[in-house]
């Protein structure tokens, strides 16, 4: 047997859908640079990575098609939403159990068919922004904004939640964050995803599982820290003690580093452009240059980098989005890839069913209760 | 890197909760025939499994006491279990969002002291039960059974099930099949339980996930279906003949073989004899006739021996559990070790993330969509 700690470096399964190599990211084989520089649409990297090539117009056409008439959540998913939309209760605990129930209300949700799947996948793809902007704007008080089946996936989720129409670099910016998050390889979450899907569950069961383990502040949640930070460095007023501080006093700064790549990771420099293009010549300019000011100093005392969290803080942030949110953003991004794996999982399945090391007492003889 | 196919005999963490070796599988270091051979009941199993002793008289009266007075649901979550109750709805998906929605409830679910966690398992353990005969019982059309604080674990359970107090032989029964079912090293719902846990995510997201992972038809299940394959027989007529034909259409009988068993399955042999104890001198009995006769012509023509499934499937019968959500029962017994290896991955944790071996294309070419 092979022994290992927390899988590091153990190949769990064979994948087609996206790779990290050399400090690069992938999807399908597209370098994540060639989909940024061409302004690739977050439809059309949902549609690759689900088929592993890129659609053509017809193609995407249809595809668009189906994911717009899905937008609408039904009476009672909106109900339950409202139900859950108490301030205090946590919102990825509000999604895994709405998608969750989205499972239980689709009757044909133990259909495992080719057809059934893409019909499944489909449905949660299009409604996960709905559940989210409804639970957000339920949770202020506000109306729910009804989906509108003429914007795209990033446009018509920034109307739902702002409740106006976006600027088209408020577009361009939700797109490229959508894009970055969509997959990455066997992260906690698509492993989750995985594990589920190999005993042949449903796909609702196993984007809840992701759900819930994409909650874990040791995966999901990052990038709304970095936004108190930046908060608490503002009120602060120095940046440079305030690192100083933090570090004095062994605190993590938010951020910086991740656990497969070594020199960059190549997600970064997109979302740092898109901070700067976002706020430049508003109020929030704040955001980005205190952004800056950490990226200087981490770097210099350090030799640390930022990772694909450290800026999407503030471009979420301009973007209107609460940073309580930040981590469903994720999701609803990440969902794209936990379905791709799912029916790549289901293709070629193979029950997933590692073995633990017992290092426990053995050979006890039971002692009745009155004699212990 | 360690190449590996479904993770098979790759070890992915330590434990002390249970083993498997040498086709035995005992709990803490008790074998299990030690504790079926004194009659543990579930209770002190459960406190077995969350501390790695067994209790002594003053501890496992104060957890009993702590478990009891949380058996109650609340209104909302009753609630909850009605809107889902129709019929055509999957039985484990509304346990696994009835689950999802205790968490969003517990204000306390974001704690993850010790004591917070101590406490979120006695809920989830208490509440279960509760959870699974309430939705039975709406589905039904009938009344829910308010629980007895009275009562243990078991027997509270089939007495809110049946609406009325399970004789002693029941309870008898009903203990062992949770004692058997409690814990099996790392099947695939207790794997994605630690996975989750791994990110350090809430409870409730772990057994979620846990539970969506256990209705897959690779892991769950399979009583249910050795239940529709006794019923098959007895409408057939004839156990060989039935048999025969299955096996020359090469279909799976269900209830034989397991993925981590060699020669024999411990825990059969007990619901064996329980199954045979429950329906003596009962018309019932011919479940356990029919199920003996699959059982002798397997072994005599396949070399094959039945699995914890097998007798389980006459076991529930008996007790008054419709074959429908034999899987509950399951997920009712092994929430108690989810939860013990929730509380174990927590205690020196390390993030379960394996990699993926990527065998796609590679540098393609993003190509503008009007001339694919």
């Amino acid at each position: 047997m092979t022994d290992t700690k927390g899988l590091k470096d153990t190949i769990a399964c064979e994948t087609r859908i996206s790779a990290i190599e050399d400090d690069r990211l992938s999807y399908a084989g597209y370098d994540i640079s060639e989909l940024m520089d061409n302004r690739a649409r977050f439809e059309e990297v949902i549609y690759l990575l689900w088929n592993l090539h890129l659609p053509t117009e017809i193609e995407l056409n249809y595809f668009e098609k189906e994911l717009r008439k899905n937008y609408a959540i039904s009476d009672a998913v909106e109900q339950c939403i409202l139900i859950q939309s108490r301030k205090h209760l946590h919102p990825m605990s509000v999604l895994r159990s709405t998608v969750s129930l989205l499972g239980v209300y689709n009757v044909n949700a133990e259909e495992s068919s080719v057809e059934a799947t893409y019909e499944q996948s489909i449905q949660l793809m299009a409604k996960i922004p709905t559940i989210i902007a409804t639970f957000m704007r339920l949770r202020q008080g506000l109306s729910p904004v009804e989906p509108r089946e003429d914007l795209g996936f990033a446009a018509n989720f920034l109307y739902m939640l702002n409740g106006k129409e976006p600027t088209e670099l408020e577009v361009l910016a939700m797109n490229r964050a959508l894009v970055l998050h969509a997959d990455h390889e066997l992260n906690a979450s698509t492993f989750a995803a995985r594990v589920c899907a190999s005993t042949l569950s449903d796909i609702y069961s196993c984007v809840t599982a992701a759900i819930g383990t994409l909650k874990g502040p040791l995966h999901g949640g990052a990038n709304e820290r970095v936004f108190d930070m930046l908060q608490d460095i503002r009120d602060h007023g120095d940046t440079v003690t305030y690192l100083q501080e933090k570090l004095a006093s062994n605190e993590k700064i938010m951020g910086f580093g991740h656990r497969v790549y070594q020199t960059q990771d190549p997600r970064e420099k997109y979302l740092r452009e898109m901070a700067r293009e976002l706020t430049r010549g508003t109020e929030d300019n704040l955001w980005y240059e205190l952004s800056k000011e950490v990226e200087t100093y981490m770097k210099e005392t350090k030799g640390l980098i930022p990772n694909v969290d450290f800026y999407s803080a503030t471009v979420y942030h301009v973007l209107g989005i609460d940073s309580s949110i930040f981590t469903l953003i994720f999701a609803m991004s990440r969902v794209s890839g936990w379905i791709a794996h799912v029916q790549e999982q289901r293709k070629n399945n193979k029950l997933i069913r590692p073995r633990s090391m017992y290092i426990g007492l053995r050979d006890l003889t039971y002692i009745p209760i009155e004699r212990r």
